[in-house]
């Protein structure tokens, strides 16, 4: 299996999560976004769509979109599972993942804080302002979320789940750039549980191959 | 069943579409984005996330996030089955389906164009040009991902899945706002196969009760 990413994708930090908690062992092939190598005629013959990750299959196959890749290791690799077995908990663990990975991360992620600054002529406060005010509220909606299921370790239950993989780079992404956290203790205690993890310790940017520090 | 909703949603009509294809019954349940329904204390107990569409079971559960919903719909009414049986299959609608989900949509959606508009002060033909770089962006995207799987007759097979139901609002969405379909044939031969399906009719924004010429 090879998986072709970017140490500080959000989307690419997730399926290296699912990968590391799978314990599957795969080839770590990097694309650096900043120097557009994604957009390069090699990269397109893997992903048309030209977005990272892309996931390599051992028989060749190729598969984008993180949630999908993730799900697809789940149903390939059961154990551990990262979904829940009952319908009601499948789907609201898929809801929070999807929280953060249609509400807000793409509003966040590279190419349109790129937009921002080189169409739209914002500056970097506007394009901060920007970055805070999506990021911030769609945590204050995950707390909200998190806050209607009872306790629990994780984002549902006492293992990590879909819903981690994709809240903790969310979490990553928002540091960088100084996002506050106030009244969101839920959340920030979930983080907290999975970064005592060994798969999320593995996967993060820092333990990539690719690091920039 | 109950659906909290708004006839122009996309992610509303997602729902609509995938619950008419199952042929299942719900109370339709009006939520007015433009007159901020959404943020309303009533709503917020639905839906703390304040997002639509949220769909409610018959013991009051209340669930959010379309691709969610469909999935679990999937789950509880198997048929028919709006993704195929097999892994890899699987895997390829459900990246199509957020392919529209997590690049296109999210960067479309009323409360972001409003954003543009009211915080960033875009003149219309700085918001349209903002809509349709990512509608279109997007789009190609979909395409190039298209193509590479065999012909079928809906995105993925002969049957409408996640995927359709997905593509579907989406072109919806890019007519209203006069985006260019050019160089688009497969997709666009996917939606006019949709759009002669009884359940795409039925859920479309000018069937439902809300609905506002």
């Amino acid at each position: 299996m090879k998986l072709y990413n970017y140490f500080r994708s959000s989307a690419s930090f997730r399926v290296r999560i699912a990968l590391a908690l799978k314990g599957l062992p795969y080839d770590y092939i990097p694309v650096h976004l900043v120097k557009g190598e994604h957009q390069s005629e090699a990269y397109r013959q893997v992903s048309p769509t030209t977005l990272v990750p892309t996931f390599e299959t051992d028989a060749g196959e190729h598969l984008t979109q993180s949630m999908a890749i993730i799900e697809y290791l789940d149903e390939t690799h059961p154990e551990p599972a990262l979904l829940p077995q009952d319908p009601m908990a499948r789907a609201q663990v898929r809801s929070l993942a999807q929280l953060v990975a249609c509400e807000i991360h793409p509003l966040n992620n590279l190419r349109v804080l790129k937009y921002l600054v080189k169409e739209l002529k914002l500056d970097d406060e506007a394009k901060n302002t920007w970055y805070r005010h999506w990021c911030r509220d769609g945590l204050e909606a995950f707390e909200r979320q998190l806050v209607q299921f009872p306790p629990s370790t994780y984002c549902w239950g006492e293992t990590p789940t879909l819903a981690d993989c994709c809240l903790v780079p969310q979490i990553f992404n928002a540091r960088r750039f100084n996002t506050s956290f106030d009244g969101l203790p839920r959340t920030l205690a979930v983080f907290d549980a999975c970064m005592q993890h060994e798969a999320f310790q593995k996967a993060q940017p820092s333990s990539c191959p690719d690091n920039e520090p």
